[in-house]
């Protein structure tokens, strides 16, 4: 699959094995590899194989690592190996290290090369097409970012098998989100396919096509300025969420819970019919059923405090992403009042 | 003038006032203001009715002001004091606050509006337009950076009477050395300008004709990986010099000396007729004359260590922008140790 950029085309490819996925990519200059440390852990020979160990940075991947303040180090040891304008960047692991990955190949020299090999579900099927990185800086998350696609999205499905189920979850909560944007057919395959036994479960299907659906998105509106925002379905909600319960919702299973409240707002606000609510919730129960106690506790008020802070709002409003139905979302403002009792009626019903 | 950029085009205008100059540009949001402190000590009323004090930061322009690190309390004063996507920044200074204004503006909610004003001839008839920017980290300089043009360029040349004399000479190099990249015509035009008596020089139209040959450069190469990186002429000695001589000689008299050495480099490998570089260091003498001390006191095996660090590099040899004569600059590669050889004879004639 190739995907356009203001900055570069780039591709997707996908890896039949971890050595072939994990070797230096074609280039002159010298390889340095970020890697997820559990993924170090889990396959260090692998690593062992790809390059010597003083080119490898190993980080533990955590809210905390991606910040401005924390790639400082960082830079400075890619600098110290003596890393060149030439050099190319390889970064292994999910969301946390591809935002830092990403920063670092954006700013350094200007501008690196740098392949990305996804090993979360999550990062598969979504956030590894989109080029966008997120950086939180003090106190402040996501503030600071860039967008700089990366010159190859290396896809090795052999990762996916050392997840633990709740990652599994929180991968396919994207993919849901995804196929809900896309339309009532996605959604219908989406269903019948994710209704197999978890271990039969095609996920490398489910990857395909959940970034076919987003390539279209991101090619169209890549600055994220109009169709784009339509994938931050459900995510006022779950960056709320995983903000105000300091992240112990793993982000794609935080998201479920958005898509939940997004239909729930939908309907009371009359913008899909009587039952819509409650058909997505049976659907999507199963993958939040584990935080639901979490979602229980949660002060609402910091909830609601925290969309005051997101990005996309404008003036006093809170930016929402809304339905219609699949393939029918649509912005829409609320203020934090009228947010904060729709979201308390919503929570008696999880 | 327009310019265009990958990015988005933008307008380079000339104000007439200060007031006019400094006034919050259009648009919804809030304007947030990065001022150089030599600027706002001088020009404080200026300020004070273009911005209240609680939107203003002010900022020593030094080296390590432009690193990394010194970042981070900025950005957290943008959001602290309520910066949103829609906020634009206005910046204030020579080429440390651009470097400063145009790296956080590119990062911030990954792009916000920003506006410059240089207040050094240096800035007006030289980096305001060309979108990069550069900070240093830890030890390593100009390593880190981003491609993000202002929104619009304000020249107010009355910033220009309050430079000292030798700010105006540092503006003058960086102009000359855009003047001998254009060609014989220009610099004929340039030397007949420069002849006057120094209160009549006329600046305003030195800035216009600089600015229109750099354009060019721009606008056919914003990343800098072909004809662009012409503009460099002169600024592998430059850079290297400053760096061994910690800053003392200001970038522009810097650029002078590396004109100077770049004739000498070049007639010495038979590219320029003899007397070439006799005829350049009748003219360029009186603009580095008050450091041809500190020229003669620099360890040169540190200069060439520190061209040894130049991003422009490939493999071992150190790249200089040569000539064969105005209007044709050429890439070249010496090793370290002829660099150091005909470093040292050309210093002997300076």
């Amino acid at each position: 699959m190739q995907i356009r950029s203001h900055s570069h085309p780039y591709t997707v490819v996908e890896y039949g094995t971890l050595d072939a996925a994990l070797a230096p990519p074609d280039g002159s200059g010298s390889t340095f590899y970020l890697v997820d440390q559990k993924i170090a852990d889990l396959y260090g020979p692998q690593l062992v194989a790809a390059a010597p160990p003083e080119r490898i940075h190993r980080i533990v991947a955590s809210e905390t690592a991606k910040s401005y303040e924390q790639l400082g180090p960082i830079f400075c040891w890619l600098l110290d190996g003596g890393c060149r304008r030439t050099s190319q960047l390889v970064v292994v692991g999910g969301g946390v290290l591809q935002d830092i990955g990403c920063f670092i190949a954006s700013v350094l020299f200007r501008g690196i090369r740098w392949t990305l090999l996804p090993t979360t579900l999550l990062a598969q099927c979504d956030s590894c097409i989109g080029s966008k990185s997120s950086l939180n800086i003090h106190r402040f998350k996501n503030q600071l970012g860039t967008f700089y696609p990366p010159h190859e999205v290396r896809l090795a499905f052999e990762f996916l098998k050392t997840l633990s189920h709740e990652e599994i979850l929180s991968g396919l909560g994207e993919a849901i989100k995804l196929h809900l944007i896309d339309g009532p057919e996605s959604v219908k395959r989406l269903r019948a396919k994710l209704a197999a036994p978890p271990s039969e479960i095609p996920l490398h299907d489910i990857v395909r096509d959940s970034l076919r659906i987003k390539k279209r998105f991101i090619e169209e509106d890549e600055f994220d300025r109009g169709v784009r925002n339509l994938l931050n379905y459900g995510h006022t909600f779950a960056h709320a969420l995983e903000s105000a319960t300091r992240y112990e919702i793993p982000h794609g299973i935080a998201v479920t819970v958005g898509l939940a409240c997004a239909t729930y707002f939908s309907e009371r606000l009359g913008k899909v019919t009587a039952g819509s609510y409650d058909d997505l919730l049976a659907w999507l129960r199963p993958y939040f059923g584990n935080y639901v106690e979490s979602v229980r506790r949660v002060d609402l008020t910091a909830v609601v405090g925290a969309m005051k802070q997101d990005k996309k709002n404008r003036g006093d409003e809170i930016t929402f992403i809304l339905t219609r139905g699949p393939g029918q979302m649509e912005k829409a403002g609320l203020s934090a009042h009228e947010a904060l009792k729709l979201l308390a009626d919503c929570r008696e019903t999880l």
